[in-house]
């Protein structure tokens, strides 16, 4: 077109600029992809393999898209409507500094925060080191022995906390007795979970905690107020009537007073937000959980342990997974699944950055601060109800109490309202002088401000000199040795060059949905205008964050059908909980309680038993079909037998077969009829969006996680969002926040710490749909599926596809957006088992497809539209070229035990070992196909030893000397 | 000390934390390193390694230090002074948008911006190939068949295309002819580099050209004013009368119009800043230079050029040395060295993720917006006095120019002043449908709007029909393989991955000063405050650059010593060849312009001289003594013989050689007596700061590069600024800038585009004194004397220290802030030469010291203060490794030709080739110490062919054809 002729504008402006940029797939590329397929069209396909009776009415209403210049400069807008108030606050959420180094190359480095759930040991040694390091944190800091590797929030950890303490306890009580000095959130998302388990909350003093006959108790440490009493009398009590004693503490109070674990604790919960994560509104944030030794078989969440690989060198990987949902399912210890992993690495380095010395120094300078400011203002004649303190002053204000408030609002400064006559101020590490000048200004009332000089030579701080901390803390050299910036940025880069993640290979995980997590999306995360925001500053200073909610929850509904969400929850598996307490809430106001009966399919996920469990239900399997379809025979006999007390049905849609039953719409109609609620889980959702809607077709609740198809990065495991939808009758009963002073009576409990969740990632699913418009979503629903569709047409011919749709017309025979591969029969004719095919995937530098789920000795394969053809095309031929050394073993060239799959993967250094005695040669192993040759990942670790890591369980640093053989 | 006890507040505030996250050395290490020195203090050894006779009078009077967090809120209301008002200034810098996962990945990730100079190829593949890439788009866009890797600004070099025309032409005119509607920046620098060289500036419309008998012409392309003109007459005509021709082309006109090559150009020169750099007041930007083949041998600045390995497989590396500074000295096609890597690699990153149609859409845009906008203004009544434009429309405005400028800035738009009645409008990709409308209504003068319906179908662009690009561009795979996010990530993070910067590993070069570049001192520069500037803006709306220029320069006034700074040149080479102008300029002003004699000492920088010969100097080289200090006799002798011609002296302190003279004062003297000045280069400023001042111990000018010493990343070769430093009675000949509306008649003329240079990465250097303070600095310094010595006395034992100071006292003999390893003996014992240590270096996992200079057969190692202990021992342990392998080839255990020296750097393709026939093991070759089983890098190449690639000169990208094989 010659440069001087006249070409549409619209043309030219490109206002989908970014669904190029985010969809790998060019129109040549496609064109060559159904090729292969046999199909003349992508319509044709999705004709295909979507049944025509699910097909949505209307497309999705949603504004035109913007360009990723133009989303971020309305985003910017949006933001700009946040008042950023400097927070005294506190309860739970603090200012903190994050360093730069760790801003710049973990929290907007995609290396870390494309990397997905270190299920794979031996391509995530990077940031399960990391994750070690955090639970050594915990474990140092809290005097006990044993940590996971997160948890969702404060809230939701100390609920945790009292359903572990119910399991493992001795008590048969039912009753838990919660201080009244802990974090009102806490205490509303403790009473949400407890209700359907049937554990009665009371609350009270602390000195009261023994005498609830609870069998457990829940104490604040420090409590919300700012006194640090010593828990030692009461947590003795406590057991001595049987009880266990869970205390809620501040990491960073714990560097200088006596820790939980040495007052006596059974279990300690809190957050590590003030550990260099923005307060975001209330998320993401790592929280945390540690126990006593004794309890860590039944500790929730994932732990990270050390083992030792092929070679005997030590190797971490994920411990003890027999407790978790996708094993125990309704019987696990929860239904947690993502956590908070890059919080909590982002938490872990902040105190490999700063040290014990360094934290120590924080936590002084915010102690005498306190002091500081303590000492002026009863110069000023305040009254301060509590004599010791950390970091928190409450002080009485009497009749003045709303009046002080707003003084400070004036001045830019958030305070707390502590009780009707007093307010709460919380200082933290950024506090500053003048910060102090001011506070002491606002209860002046015309007196001379105190000076600074009376306190330079110091003050004594407010903490009980009895509770002061006697023991050592993150002593292991990780803490000690990274303390400048240089030394720090090679160990991250160290760490996270161990790591395969997105930035380097497609991940092809089935039902994880592992695609870009662009940049345009990640830049307004780190926004002061969103990251600088106290989750309980005052509603009207969230402008900006409400405008967030409300256009994202109106977009997901158009994407879903459903007729309202809400974005509180923090993780799917909160989601799915907090969708199935909307359906008991429905049934018992409708005078139904006793409907408790949850049908569920044995091709389930297992986080859809164990969320049922969490809520009162008890699981009723169908069976599947030949296909992998819900055996609609057997569904309608379990609807009739429990037809008077179903509940619902968890079904996913399409299903985790990677299949589209034709059947949906019967199904939920069979439910109804025995009025039942049909639930779809939502993970499955980017086989859906623009082509079918949960809402329309036949579901009435739902949960998505956003980190699937709404591009929030997995972060190696969280954050995720988790918004539960709903049909418009069930609206009345989404979660409300009583804490923050949101919702009605008819509504369910709060689901998590925070009204809005996982607040501070939403930008991201918002720029999402916001550039992508409603076409260009469509688009990468389509593609997501013609992608699918060419793997399973490329390795048909190599490989059994299981449940494909049998379609004759599409080679591979038509899968939704994923296919699974079988390698059973391969199993039988060579010794090859699946997992030997996911660790040699790893020497073609490929992290594996999901390993045996749904269906063991499967490998199932999710590629989404991100991925460009060429890395299909290698993964392809990746898989080809496995398939063709496993003839050779099952032709006898190498034997069954000794083979590139049975070794794989290969270290460098186990390939440069003298003596080579293997039968394939040193080449075969390295570099069995020829690109390889020019790019290559190289696994830090043999393959990881799993048995010997449970056997011996160690989930703390590696001592140096473990690397001495 | 217990939590509850007071401590100094002072303490707990910690403000000089940065300190201690810049310094790696912590103070236990401090002690070890002293005692294996054999000192008591490092007191001590500064005392015994700095003369006496030269510390400084008082400590530097520096504000005390802030904290990160602190030092950034300052520099950020500094920011809040600049008015960033949109820009339609044009005149070489427009908006542009930087994709966000270049500015992410690239120009905030320190793996990119940490890095070398490419001068190891083989640690060097990444970056270089980005060069190459860079280098095949400007031959591409400009229709030239070579290509550098950069220059500094289209200003300096259209100075630079002056004298290379110069050189290579058959004219003997002196006359250069520089067409009227040249950038006027570009026009004055040309005129300050043309005088000394006795060449002769004129101007006239582009027109008369030919008739000027110059030996070249200088071309704008578009004209400054927007008038596209098809330049082939005027070039031919050129041709004709014997000169040459050299075209200043906008890159992004040149995808729609005809390049200057084709329309018979023999060098075409310009910025690549609106390929995704922002405009940051004037720089980094990375400017271009291409020229005819033939001239290839003469072109200036880095070229990198592909060549092969060991192995036979591409491989590329820095070609046509023999032509460059360091080489050729006072024969150098030119001084530049440094020169604007890190933007080169963004520009050519912005290429490869648009490719050709991408380019292509937005030049249209651009032009298709320029022709609405045009056509609007005629609707207006508006007068446009040419009917050719890109992007640029000249709009006569009479009498009421000032006032319609004036109300364009209260709109927030700046418009350019093109005459005394007519304004300029520059459009750019940032360009929206709204500003065009506010545009017009600055012209409406309440008349009804144009609207854009009468537009939507496109109006047809400006550009002469005539001019149309027929050519293709940007053909190779590498610009049309890259245009989903994920592919560009996986893309970028490749080639960062082939590389060695600092995130990984020590660069201990002596000279080079490769130090913790900061996050905190990077963050500010993507401000938009600071990266959003137009260099031409009003100087009113620049009043936080003003302050930032003010304070620094102050602050390093304290540093150095000296009276007045400029800032302005952006690079080391140009701040010094601004001082030699100014020591000229100082002579011509006391009428005695014939002093022309510059004595240089055998051991300097070849950029000296070259400087000088850019000066219009005679170099005369001064002996130096067998201690490599400067043989004071020679000195004498020399300056006696010209003593009515002397100019001046350039000498490097402490010496290129790494030590300190103690003769510096007499030196200094001597020449002083002869009516000559004293330059001293401030490469080895780091050994200086804070212990002794040039400005006082003798110095009359010195240049820095601020990315040595102070702390600006070295980006791969550039960003740098080279601040020029002049005593009292020099200061009023520093740098005007007359298009800036800046200088006196005194000052010498502009040596960069912009008033600032690279404006935009100072911001780095006042971070860094703002957080270090006077203590820290000196601290610095001392502790960077501190590692060299340490690494002195570790090898001493195992090689020769070239050059010490033979201090008994000290072991290793005391050096400054570097020391030198003399291999030339292990040369004649064992075949082992310089080269073949620095290439192991690479199988250790370093970056190699500086290869054989200032002395043959050497290397120079710098640790600097922000190496940990741990990484100074891993270098040493290295090195003493690696001289017993030497001592393997000495004792006959290795052949001289067949041993792991010679066969480095070693790739894993060949070491785990099946036929292995060397004499050491794969292990030996691998994994020579056992810390590298824990972690290696690997070289992506083996060792690259310097001859071949020179004989084979390709500077291309690569054909995909060439890697099979």
């Amino acid at each position: 077109m010659p440069s001087t002729t006249a070409l549409p504008l619209a043309a030219l402006e490109n206002a989908s600029e970014f669904v190029a940029r985010h969809i790998g797939i060019e129109p040549e590329d496609e064109r060559r992809m159904l090729s292969v397929i046999g199909l003349a069209s992508r319509q044709a396909l999705i004709d295909a393999v979507v049944p025509a009776n699910i097909a949505r009415g209307n497309p999705m209403d949603l504004p035109a898209p913007l360009t990723e210049a133009q989303a971020l400069a309305e985003l910017k807008a949006i933001a700009g409507k946040n008042q950023v108030l400097k927070s005294f606050i506190g309860q739970g959420y603090h200012g903190t500094l994050t360093p730069g180094v760790i801003l710049r190359n973990i929290l907007e480095n995609p290396a870390w925060y494309t990397a997905y759930t270190p299920y794979q040991a031996e391509i995530s040694q990077g940031r399960m080191e990391a994750l070690v390091n955090f639970q050594t944190m915990v474990t140092d800091l809290t005097g006990l022995a044993m940590a996971n590797a997160s948890m969702l929030d404060e809230a939701t950890s100390a609920a945790e906390a009292m359903t572990l303490a119910a399991r493992v306890g001795k008590s048969k009580s039912t009753t838990f007795f919660v201080a009244d000095d802990v974090l009102p959130q806490t205490l509303e998302v403790v009473r949400t979970r407890a209700r359907p388990l049937g554990i009665t909350v009371v609350t009270g003093p602390v000195g009261d905690a023994a005498g609830a006959g609870a069998f457990a108790a829940l104490l604040q440490y420090p409590g919300v107020n700012g006194a640090v009493r010593d828990l030692k009398p009461v947590i003795d009590a406590v057991h001595a009537a049987g009880g266990l004693a869970i205390v809620a503490a501040d990491l960073l109070a714990l560097t200088l007073i006596t820790s939980p674990g040495e007052l006596g604790a059974d279990i300690a919960v809190g957050t590590t937000q003030r550990f260099g994560m923005p307060m975001c509104n209330g998320g993401p944030h790592a929280a945390y959980m540690a126990c006593k030794d004794e309890f860590k078989r039944s500790l929730p969440g994932r732990i990270v342990g050390v083992s030792v690989d092929a070679h005997g060198n030590p190797a971490y990987r994920l411990a003890l997974q027999t407790r978790e949902q996708h094993i125990r399912r309704e019987k696990a210890t929860s239904n947690i699944c993502t956590a908070q992993v890059l919080p909590a690495v982002i938490a872990s380095m902040y105190a490999v950055y700063h040290g014990p010395e360094g934290l120590k120094r924080i936590a002084r300078r915010v102690a005498s601060y306190t002091a500081v400011l303590a000492s002026g203002l009863k110069q000023l004649g305040c009254k301060l109800p509590h004599e010791s303190a950390f970091d928190t002053l409450e002080v009485t204000t009497g009749d003045h109490t709303a009046a002080v408030l707003a003084a400070a609002r004036a001045k830019g400064f958030n305070l707390r309202q502590a009780s009707r006559t007093s307010v709460g101020i919380t200082l933290d590490e950024t506090t500053s002088r003048d910060d102090i000048h001011t506070l002491w200004a606002l209860f002046a009332n015309g007196q001379l401000l105190p000076s600074f000089a009376q306190f330079e030579q110091g003050v004594a701080t407010l903490l009980p000199a009895s509770l002061e901390r006697t023991s050592a803390f993150l002593t292991h050299p990780v803490f000690n040795a990274h303390h400048s910036e240089t030394e720090m940025l090679r160990y991250i880069r160290s760490l996270s060059d161990k790591d395969l993640a997105l930035d380097r290979s497609m991940i092809p995980l089935g039902s994880c949905t592992m695609k870009l997590n662009a940049t345009s999306e990640m830049i307004p995360v780190t926004w002061p205008e969103f990251a600088g925001v106290h989750p309980f500053a005052p509603r009207d200073q969230l402008k900006g964050y409400e405008e967030l909610d409300s256009l994202l929850t109106g977009w997901l509904c158009q994407a879903t059908g459903y007729s309202g969400i809400s974005l509180q929850p923090n993780a799917g598996s909160q989601g799915e909980y907090a969708g199935l307490l909307i359906i008991q809430a429905w049934h018992a106001a409708r005078g139904e309680a006793h409907r408790t009966i949850c049908l569920i399919p044995e091709s389930a996920h297992g986080t859809n038993p164990a969320s049922a469990q969490m809520t009162g239900l008890q699981v009723v399997v169908v069976k599947c079909d030949a296909e992998g379809n819900v055996d609609l025979a057997d569904l309608k006999a379990k609807c009739e037998q429990h037809s008077q007390n179903l509940s619902c049905v968890m079904i996913t849609y399409p299903s985790t077969y990677g299949l589209f039953d034709t059947h949906v719409k019967e199904l939920c109609g069979i439910v109804r009829q025995h009025g039942g609620r049909v639930y779809v889980d939502g993970a499955n959702m980017n086989a859906l969006v623009g082509v079918a809607a949960p809402g329309e077709f036949g579901g009435d609740v739902s949960h998505l996680n956003l980190h699937k198809t709404f591009c929030i990065p997995h972060g190696g495991g969280g954050p995720g969002v988790g918004p539960v939808c709903v049909v418009q009758d069930l609206v009345p009963y989404l979660p409300a926040h009583r804490s923050a002073g949101l919702g009605t009576e008819q509504q369910i409990g709060a689901v998590s710490a925070a009204p809005l969740g996982n607040a501070g990632v939403l930008p991201i699913s918002w720029m999402y749909v916001r550039m992508m418009g409603a076409d260009g979503l469509k688009q990468a629903t389509e593609t997501a599926i013609l992608s699918a569709n060419y793997i399973a047409a490329r390795l048909a011919d190599h490989f059994d596809i299981h449940f494909s749709g049998n379609n004759p017309e599409v080679k591979g025979g038509g899968v939704a957006h994923e296919c699974i591969l079988d390698l059973r029969p391969l199993k039988d004719s060579s010794g090859v088992t699946a997992e030997d095919v996911a660790k040699r995937l790893i020497d073609y530098g490929f992290h594996a497809p999901t390993l045996s789920f749904p269906v063991a000795g499967t490998l199932m394969v999710e590629p989404t539209e991100s991925e460009p053809l060429k890395e299909l095309d290698r993964f392809c031929e990746a898989m080809i070229a496995i398939r063709d050394e496993i003839r050779k073993v099952e032709s006898g060239t190498w034997p069954r035990e000794d083979n590139p799959l049975k070794a794989a993967p290969h270290t460098t250094e186990a390939l440069l070992k003298g003596d080579w005695t293997h039968p394939y040669s040193r080449e075969d192993a390295a570099y069995p196909l020829k690109s390889l040759r020019l790019q290559k990942y190289w696994s830090p670790v043999g393959r990881v030893d799993n048995v010997y890591g449970d056997r011996n369980l160690f989930c703390s640093c590696v001592p140096l000397s473990a690397y001495d053989h």
